[in-house]
């Protein structure tokens, strides 16, 4: 129950030990033609979607750095440990970043990309860039507001990095004229890691024309050139293409709006059995991630709960990050995720608090709501 | 049989279909550590060897970026495909490039190395970049002649493409003295494609120091950083760790001596039945790679020969790349092959000439000096 590696349906793992086809062959051209296709369904594009050997940061990388130039000035958003890494992807290629930062665990505010935005009346700001879903705290950013902002300033283009959030809520692209959306497999994909997604707006097109970074295995050109053929311009990691294919077909028999449905819910269950329990939710409320919840026990290590729930029932759940290590731990319930995960996770947190002598409520309460929202919530 | 994604046995296949572990758990970290110790091994050195979810071209890459400037001069020998590429990834780079060149087929020589490097009195020259066993031509160049040449410079340091190289000949890292070898995981290491690695010598760390060309993804210090905690900067491809894990576990039961002689062995055999059977080797004699046999016939169009062995045997072989198609064909003998994919695929190639009407010798001349050459040599 970690927000990646999520996971794995046992048909698509036994994808994986298939024998790999020839990269160059024409059955993998099919294989290439069929994925390219079943990941604009998922990104509700009709632009391309290029997929990378490489981890959701690779993806994320390649979107800022095939469409900016040295000196570009960007506005990126940090809110947690993603929002910072972006931040630094960006230093890292002499970008003029200005940070918008909201505190860990809170929202970014649209307000201020708005007032940033506005005051470019010469619009130098080439592109926002942000994390919908901050894995690190389980915070949901609001990005339809935020690219609200950037479609009004009208220049910028909106770099969006979509790695837990995308198949878990909605993020029609091409409606919100979202320009760049960053994905790893390991994440609502249902795949092992090793695979990332880069799906491109005819904007970020046009930004890529004169973006003059330096890159080659990340030179989306390479890509998009390849993907016309449908292939791919390096040896790619063709395995987990066939569990793509096989976890894409499964995605598309539940159906988008479904998979939405099932996140918001299991979500849902999630927060009102901790909340039931007598936990703090990390994530401010009303912004907590259908990907992944952040709980934040009061007068307990944090980390003294993973290593018990480990131990007694074989759970595994993520641990806070950095300053956050010990404060806080982390349920994730995206991808391959049914009810009967999130009632195990819930009734498993409620017997471990109960034998560390913590749980602030009758032991079954917890339990109690989250059943409830289960079974009222469609 | 063709040269990567190479033949991959059952048990590491198996293991591709595990179910992937978390990245930051300690069982991941096992694996880390273990897997390190073994590439060392493989590589035959005491410095550090990473690895990076992606293409060869990748960890090629994020060595020449790692290790070098923006203006820096530097050496690529191009006799082929891959030598093109380098060339490429050093100009996207802004890097002062100087190329050796020699036809597709023939071996970089020594020589030109030797006359720039000594000419060079001020030691502008950072870098030698090269490929070892040059994919798309079948030839092997001399890269401890060259290597040779490096080390008398004295300042530039030696980054060798060993794709298909490392795990099929003698490349003593230490002993020699290669800075940077980058190499892929579908080639001699029997796995399928998706994790790449680099090797850096304490010259190469030294060269990182003040190395100022940007990067993130591919930033080796990062990998530096995490790999010392037996862990990795970024999600990584963790279910190709188990396969690597598997893979070079039976390549330390084989022993480094046994590979390089079971490659010699089925390298030589491959190249007498070709001859035999009245072809042309594309390589220079005396210059075949281990890995791969590139052939040439005469008046028969190459791809044709390919379907037709394709069609009637179910064996594929690599085409020509670029002005090449049509020309040759290649045999790939790289990784998890045995003495009967040999005699496979040079007896189905001899029934295939024989029923074109295009075998320039009687049925049964290559398949037996191929297996007088399995016979005799041990």
């Amino acid at each position: 129950m970690i927000p990646g590696p999520t996971p794995v349906p046992e048909n698509v793992l036994n994808c994986m030990s298939k024998h790999p086809i020839g990269h160059r062959s024409g059955d993998f051209q099919e294989l290439v033609e069929k994925t390219t296709k079943q990941l604009k369904w998922l990104h509700q594009t009709n632009g391309e979607v290029l997929t990378i050997t490489g981890s959701g940061t690779a993806a994320m990388e390649a979107g800022i750095i095939n469409t900016l130039s040295k000196g570009d000035e960007v506005i990126c958003g940090d809110n947690g440990k993603f929002g910072e890494r972006w931040v630094k992807v960006s230093k890292a290629y002499g970008l003029n970043v200005k940070v918008i930062k909201a505190d860990w665990g809170q929202p970014l505010d649209p307000n201020q990309f708005k007032k940033l935005l506005e005051e470019d009346i010469n619009k130098n700001i080439k592109a926002v860039i942000m994390t919908h879903s901050e894995t690190s705290t389980g915070v949901i950013n609001d990005l339809q507001a935020i690219n609200h902002e950037v479609k009004n300033h009208g220049k910028a283009i909106m770099i969006a990095d979509c790695v837990t959030s995308l198949g878990a809520c909605n993020i029609p692209m091409d409606e919100w004229g979202i320009d760049v959306i960053a994905s790893g497999s390991q994440k609502g994909y249902m795949i092992p890691p090793g695979l990332s997604f880069v799906a491109m707006s005819k904007k970020a097109w046009d930004a890529n024309a004169v973006s003059n970074l330096p890159k080659f295995y990340l030179d989306l050109k390479l890509y998009l050139k390849t993907v016309n053929k449908n292939s791919n311009p390096f040896t790619p990691a063709i395995n987990l293409y066939f569990a793509l294919e096989e976890s894409l077909t499964m995605m598309q028999k539940e159906g988008l709006n479904n998979i939405f449905a099932r996140h918001a819910r299991h979500r849902n269950a999630t927060q009102a059995g901790m909340k039931a329990m007598g936990f703090n939710l990390f994530a401010k409320e009303g912004f907590g991630s259908p990907a992944i919840t952040a709980v934040q026990p009061e007068d307990i290590d944090a980390e003294s709960i993973r290593k018990s729930i480990k131990n007694d029932y074989d759970i595994l759940l993520a641990g806070g990050q950095d300053h956050l290590k010990g404060k806080i731990f982390r349920i994730g319930h995206l991808g391959f995720v049914n009810d009967r995960d999130i009632i195990s996770v819930v009734s498993a947190l409620e017997s471990t608090l109960d034998k560390m002598g913590k749980l602030k409520s009758p032991v079954g309460q917890g339990i109690a709501k989250t059943i409830s929202v289960l079974n009222n919530e469609s």
